[in-house]
């Protein structure tokens, strides 16, 4: 157990400089935790990705499943809260489903961050997490909301020059179940207790 | 417009070799069409891409809706029929959701392709459609599930070794509604006759 603990803390402090799937520059990012670290792993997936699909409830289409394409942020890049923060426009179904049922859950993969290799989207071995909840709009003059908008515009910063007349806001998702797969047996247990206590920011990173 | 023809049909006709951004070998495809020619567009990117977000209602989750990261093909390389094929197993929830409530729908970003270059995500000149419908067990013995079955092994050489004692099965979305958005000015107007009637197999593509 000690050698494992010891080359999981290599394997968590270790950073890695790594090739940006979507041909942007090399980023200095956390390295990939072992998959039995259902808490480490699911934190940096959420860390390091920038897009997911968002779900809501579609009344207008009788109440089917509706996803939709989005950016996010859970925080500062290297330093997140491990909750998704959005922003949103009503002119967009997603934030006009939320204000109606706020029933969601967001879906994020392994994939497009480059670390599955040759490996299928569907494998279980590439990672993918589903978080379930609530889709709320933050009150506008709260600290959470200027957190937030920091965190996304740190990581999305084209975000800040998008059209004042759209008015978007931000969501986020109030987590109440998480689903993930990242290898294979099935999906990882994992509480929303034990998600949202890993500090990110104690953890080392390449500079 | 007989010019604009011209350029689209040119647009339409040339493939590209583009840099897969999954680290794969280069890959041959067909390329981008116009944004304003809906159908073309939509069906290029459900041929193109090879993985999204399945959507289905999680009764153990409140009615929640549930996206989960699969794998999809609408049929051989460059001659998709547009109509995603799953193969799904029901120790995953998605199946057997799908088995209680088939309300579904299934999101794609252009994201992962690499044609959007440096654009956000959520950009809404980076591509995204969300195919909305009933997913549905396919008879085993129908000709359709033979279709599929090639169209998904062809796409995703792996599928064919995956555990015969889960059960895979294959799944297809019966489309109702498209909701895509691929420039300014909100999601394209795009039925669902319009979008299959498309063939993709009368396109040139390089070899």
């Amino acid at each position: 157990m000690r050698i494992k603990g010891y080359v999981f803390t290599l394997f968590f402090v270790l950073g890695v400089i790594q090739d940006s799937v979507d041909g942007r520059p090399l980023l200095l990012s956390l390295s990939r935790p072992h998959p039995d670290s259902a808490a480490d792993f699911a934190r940096w997936l959420v860390s390091q990705n920038s897009w997911g699909v968002l779900n809501t409830i579609a009344s207008d289409l009788g109440g089917a499943p509706f996803g939709n394409v989005v950016s996010y942020s859970d925080g500062l890049p290297n330093k997140g809260s491990g909750i998704p923060y959005f922003y949103l426009t009503t002119l967009d179904p997603t934030a006009s489903n939320a204000l109606k049922d706020q029933r969601s859950s967001f879906t994020i993969s392994e994939y497009p961050i480059g670390t599955c290799g040759k490996t299928d989207p569907e494998n279980p071995t590439c990672a993918k997490i589903t978080l379930t909840g609530k889709l709320k709009l933050l009150d506008g003059n709260s600290d959470e909301v200027e957190y937030a908008r920091t965190a996304l515009f740190s990581k999305h910063p084209e975000m800040k020059d998008w059209p004042k007349g759209h008015n978007f806001q931000i969501f986020k998702l109030e987590i109440e179940d998480i689903f993930m797969i990242n290898w294979f047996g099935g999906p990882k247990p994992l509480t929303v207790k034990e998600y949202l206590h890993i500090e990110m920011n104690k953890v080392a990173f390449v500079v």
